[in-house]
């Protein structure tokens, strides 16, 4: 049996004197509110406030990063509680019941083998961000003493499942716990956000849980289940989609709809940066076209495009903040897409670029006012080379926080190496921990502070910024800055 | 208010044993003369050796790196001093008008109001290098004790002022100060370099100020100006240009004529790094073609390609050391640059290729000892996948100093780290401020010799480099190695 | 005169505190055997066990590394011992003649002459890892007590052709000191690997060379000396290759007499890392007409991707483990190539894709069992963008270690970096030398096991990793990983 017991010095910098500096900038935001502008916790959670289900579909079966690097060391998806599609075959519908099966352990295998996987491949994850997490989440949050190992497997799920089993775990107690001052959630258009709905009403919940305008699925017009989903959009925005023009109407309702309900943002998932915007009328050929199931995989691209430029447009009038994450090639592997679907561990990231693909949103919007721009990415080649320097000249271009395989220790220090040179502190957005495993929140959050700690700590002790600015900058990255570049203040 | 007091140790490890060794290898050079091989002061500043204007002019306006990030977040260019592209429209003379106009205060704001946004604004530059160069610069150069802020704008902006009305402040004297061994201009090859020339027949001034001959405005065959450049170059230099053939007669021409009047070095600025050269019938066709205004997109790119296959061909003989600076996209908001004209601060960096691009002229004068090429970036991948290796192989090759978005410590520290193990010290080019900013020249090079110390230090203590040959490292770097790269031995 | 005396701290970390665990951490690991699952020694070197000609020959000639930069600052490839290629042309016969020229000194120049370059520019390698190899290869193997320089060159010499004169110095009493636990060669699929056979044949040789199968020349369908190579290959395997069914069959058959002759493993480098299958029919189309001599290159590119399909093919057939080394772009120097032929110093690497161009590999291959894919770069961009996100996901694809330009103590830490988040260590390849110089195959492991320890040491340091945990990675990193990765547990 080995203690787990992280570290309090842990992420700080080897040399004493460095050390110091990082100890004292993190105690000023170890405790800070936890702004979280950008996840996909599921909003419904904090509505029902169930007791959560046993502890792999609460902690495993959800993180990607911990999915992933199960399966490439050997583990099958369908022994971590990833759900077959069922027999109905492939496509949104199917795709839509694989993501939900994703999310839950109804399968043959049990939460305690899910957990037995991850306690005989723990020392697979040393080195990486998923162990740095759990270790944090599991003593701090969880209070376990001892690190997974086979021997301490079924000890420390029988200690789960008693824990769980408490108010103490309670979505909406631990909720107040990890001090999260907003939540953003990752919602549809066609979603009727009748949870947050809920949630804004119910006088026992005081917590900030604000919904973010996803549009992907209406910008694919090549994809199968287009139809249905337009005519989906059009059932709940009562606005006839079967043209362009009456697309681009119902995102525009249904935009206001999330804004009343509390959104501030948007988001947007595309390979490509790519944004030219098509005359009106080559617009609604496409769109026809595609109605018609007849575009070409050209025709596609440049409808995807067109609507990023009118996602912008859009932005620019009603003000909610546009995040963009390109650069992500979805379901690399197809087998697995078939037989799990969509979000099992093989969307991959490729070479993306920014400064010529975003030229026409820029020209036109990058220096409104109103329009407000945050980049992530995955190649972090970008850092430097188009995202900084983007964000560096543009008012409304923000550099967003490191992105998926970027967000850890390393990645964040790289990140900040790159960034700071050509957009200072002030032009990024503050941390974004994207994650569906709730529990995972505060780890994350901390695992970002101290990492920045580390990071200010290294330009005080070389004298590039005073401990008394540094420590204005800690306080920032996790307050006034997420808060400002989101419009999250009311 | 803060004492400006910039370390004595700043930029140096945090470990206090290879702290020691840095300041030690940082005390062989700190006072050594200044080599500035590439840059962009004017000569005329030091022939006619008048007081400078007012503080923001000499100290926020020209400096692009101020300027954006005060862009960035929310100062309107014209607030800073840019002019607006007076009423005669784009083009070649509207864009000499704002480009001077750009050097100017002569709009409606005064100095006074420009410094005062920078006080407003100080604290957004925290951790990037402008703050670094301007907090050096204040103190050391201009002796400021306090840092700027809203309260102390306006007594530093009296002391500025009062300042720049002696005699200390005159450019020959700080010329004189800042220990400038060698200061290079960057002209465009129809200048008749007077100022170059009155400069080297004046007995009053010991100071050596040579021209770079920057041919890039003949290469761009489709742009609305180009003719006129033509005319332009063919008046100075005598020669018809209206053919392709009279166009390389008279690049050679001033070649000459530059080499003459002290130049030992070109400096070419394109998008991309193509150098694919064209039959004599071909390149007459697309010129023809060009003057006629009929030349397609792809075939101006041919016409640019060609040209600087022509230009390093032109090397190979001549000598002069060919300065290549590919990857910036120019003038990528187009309203900023309707409004204000070039160089306004939305330059912005592309992927940047040189392997495969460069091979016709490397293949043609790679190994010829007259060649010369340095090669810079903005695309800091290129460093270790390209640069360094082309370095390490080729004889004329050589890796360029850390340009424009990576001149930073940070970009210094990654340069040395991706480029030394392909290239080692002896294929580098000696560090380049490439600087518009006068006053800042000494700071930025105190900048690349702490660098460089925290890097030799870090090989010292790692016990790869023994701290005598470290010492010699960093005596060459900025002596022997910009001299000799640069061909600047008399 | 300067003592050449290695420090036994080399590559640890600066703070004391750090440097101390990776001191702990290498001792584990110093004296390990060396697994060198890939290189280019020859065979026939062990078989023979002559003694080696002279100290250029061994040291200088075959050395990648050292002969680039030298020739980069100046000293003509002949005078460095590489061979012109004969009277007889360009092509096959040749090159291979310039190949094993480059590796001989009977040239106008001796080995003393050659090694008095050396010694000239000895300085031209600081900071660099030749420079640090050859200082660990000559004092601990050689003894030399003093630093190259042209003062000691020649007493040098003499030391070196005297040890090498005596039975230590004898290529299998270096394999044995050298505790090389397996050492694989490079050879051709049509090479009888009669060396490796009468190696493992030798009563007196306990040692374990095993050969890779490397069938490059088979892919380039559009090479002149393509048709002649399938001659050969169909002439050793009995096999009539004229045909696309043939070739397949007679590759197949050799690997299997690779494995039979010890092979664990094949190897591949190829300009990009494309593999779109081609239907059988027109794969026998293009055969034929490369046959004919009428192959366009777009028929070459898809030919030879459709060849990287079917080698992986092979191998979940087989399970070869499959080593992939694509992004170089071959002589890139043509007048170095017509004069010298191919492998001196002018392969330069390109940006290189690895998520989208494998594909089809992994979507047919990626998760069995048998199939096994080790990713290499030259684009260090690609770690953690593409290579360990696909290591992270798919069973079947390690992250193989940093090779050629990126095989230093900064190119380690860089890899690591950028590797361990998404890839952990589990899915890394362990070192690879890849070095044909085979007196530094022990400096090259112990470099690895130094940067791996310094590594290591962070995250202790740091708090992310136990040093029990480190210890248990990094004698996993010389033993478990490479003997597992390669599948050399006989």
């Amino acid at each position: 049996m080995t203690a787990l017991l992280p570290h309090p010095d842990r992420l700080f910098p080897a040399d004493p004197g460095e050390r110091d500096i990082a100890r004292r900038l993190y105690a000023e935001v170890a405790d800070a509110p936890i702004y979280s502008p950008h996840g996909h916790v599921d909003a419904r959670l904090l509505l029902d406030n169930n007791h959560f289900p046993d502890p792999a579909a609460l902690l495993i079966t959800p993180d990607h990063y911990a999915l992933r690097l199960l399966h490439a060391v050997g583990v099958p998806l369908d022994q971590l509680g990833v759900r077959p599609v069922g027999a109905s075959g492939a496509g949104a519908s199917s795709a839509a019941a694989a993501a939900s099966a994703a999310a839950s352990t109804e399968t043959s295998v049990s939460g305690r083998e899910i957990w037995r996987r991850l306690c005989e491949n723990w020392n697979v994850f040393l080195g990486t961000p998923v162990r740095y997490w759990f270790e944090t989440e599991f003593s701090s949050v969880f209070g376990l003493a001892e690190h997974p190992s086979p021997a301490s497997a079924d000890a420390l799920y029988d200690q789960l499942v008693e824990t769980l089993a408490t108010e103490e775990f309670r979505p909406r107690a631990l909720f107040e716990r990890f001090r999260i001052a907003v939540l953003a959630t990752t919602d549809d258009p066609a979603d009727d956000l009748a949870a947050h709905l809920a949630l804004r009403n119910d006088p026992t919940f005081a917590g900030r849980v604000v919904p973010t305008f996803r549009a992907d699925r209406y910008m694919h017009a090549n994809e199968t289940a287009w139809p249905a989903n337009l005519e989906r959009l059009g059932a709940v925005s009562g606005i006839d989609t079967s043209t362009y023009a009456g697309l681009l109407e119902a995102l525009r309702s249904r935009r206001a709809y999330f804004a009343a309900a509390g959104a501030t943002a948007t988001d947007t998932g595309v390979v490509d940066a790519g944004s030219e915007p098509l005359e009106v009328a080559d617009a609604e050929r496409l769109h026809a076209a595609a109605l018609r199931g007849s575009l070409s995989a050209g025709e596609a691209t440049a409808y995807r495009h067109n609507m990023l430029y009118q996602l912008a447009a859009m932005a620019s009038e009603d003000g909610l903040v546009m995040q963009l994450h390109p650069g992500v090639l979805r379901n690399h592997h197809q087998p697995t897409f078939d037989r799990f679907g969509p979000d099992t561990g093989h969307d991959l990231p490729e070479p993306t670029h920014y400064t010529r693909p975003l030229t026409p949103i820029l020209r036109d919007f990058g220096t409104n006012s109103t329009f407000r721009l945050v980049l992530f990415t995955v190649d972090e080649t970008a850092f430097s080379r188009e995202i900084a320097p983007l964000a560096g000249f543009y008012p409304s271009v923000y550099a967003g926080a490191p992105w998926w395989f970027l967000d850890s220790p390393a990645g964040i220090a790289r990140y900040r190496s790159a960034i700071t040179d050509s957009a200072g502190f002030t032009k990024t957005s503050g941390f974004i921990d994207d994650t569906r495993a709730f529990c995972s929140i505060p780890a994350r959050h901390d695992m970002s502070r101290r990492s920045d700690a580390a990071y200010l700590a290294s330009l005080v002790s070389s004298h590039q910024v005073s401990e008394d600015n540094a420590v204005g900058i800690a306080r920032r990255l996790v307050g006034e800055i997420p808060v400002s570049t989101f419009r999250l203040a009311e």
